[in-house]
């Protein structure tokens, strides 16, 4: 497949890649291996330096994500928004062990990436395309994987000119930060700060 | 110092710890050796494991936060809430080395944690005592620290019972999520999402 952008799906300056994660969404991981691909949630990934850009995100061993993941060396990073907040937890709990047909049974529909094999989610405000960076110590320990960042794509409505800017988007753009047991908390307000080299303490 | 808990801040069990940061909050990083303290802010922090409980966080060399983490073995992630956005900007702007006055310029003020000789954060709503599993491979090569987390603690009036619940308190109590340049988003909408099994798809 060659890489065809859905509408709205705008191309994020490398160096500029850790903006779509900085602030701490769910993602969607994507991957594939052969004819088999899959798509998982998880709460537990970040930037892990800005230029070139890394990520690191935890991939348990029970999950088809991660014979995938390994086998391939690549994945994505999709961050879905809250109209997809009911996908996110349905492929967050189904294991394709045990539900072959999960992709198709959430709606989860997919678009060949730009520089690797593993599909992206149709959907989402933001996708990364990311190859493992071999550490094999953390894997097997920590179930934690490494990786460059290798493109970066996100939705115009919301992500333009390097920033975020949900507040000016319907609110079933915004981003989503996962707690437990189906429970979302969508990106909420934006607050600008500047520097103020004295302020008072605030208790 | 002996532990004496802030008005507000009660005990966290620590198999549910991981929820203080499962929604991706910025973090301030408190620490301390001999004498010496200091808290930074890091938008580059996640749980790692659920129980007993992990988290890991990035920590630049440049830093001051980082010798002293280095030398002490332990840290606090402190999550900061609305009202203090200047102040998390602040603290992760200037460095002690070129800012030994930080903490007092900015109105930093903080207590004694209960099993770790590094200080906690007055303000906050969350707090992470944790002890770091050396990984000098992690550390030198990609800034990346691996911590237990050995107790926690939280703001009653925005988490009970295992859970975050920002919509019934004040917004200034809600937590942050730091994009970069002095923008920040606050932790948003609860959404509670049940389990279906064949949702439509969302486009």
């Amino acid at each position: 497949m060659t890489f065809c952008a859905p509408t709205h799906c705008t191309p994020v300056p490398l160096a500029k890649a850790y903006r779509l994660l900085n602030h701490g969404p769910v993602v969607l991981v994507s991957s594939a291996h052969g004819d088999t691909c899959n798509v998982m949630a998880a709460a537990w990934s970040m930037p892990l330096d800005f230029d070139p850009p890394k990520v690191t995100v935890v991939i348990d061993k029970a999950t088809l994500t991660r014979q995938l993941v390994e086998a391939s060396g690549v994945f994505a990073l999709n961050i879905p928004c809250a109209a997809m907040a009911a996908q996110t937890l349905a492929v967050g709990t189904d294991s394709a062990h045990t539900v072959p047909g999960k992709l198709a049974q959430h709606g989860i529909t997919t678009f060949a990436a730009s520089q690797i094999a593993a599909p992206l989610v149709q959907g989402c405000v933001g996708w990364l395309e990311c190859r493992v960076l071999p550490e094999p110590h953390n894997q097997n320990q920590y179930d934690l994987f490494i990786a460059d960042v290798v493109a970066a794509w996100a939705d115009g409505r919301v992500f333009s000119q390097d920033r975020w800017h949900f507040d000016a988007a319907p609110d079933a753009l915004r981003s989503l930060h996962y707690v437990a047991g189906g429970q979302f908390y969508a990106t909420g307000k934006s607050m600008q700060v500047a520097l103020d080299p004295a302020p008072t303490a605030t208790e």
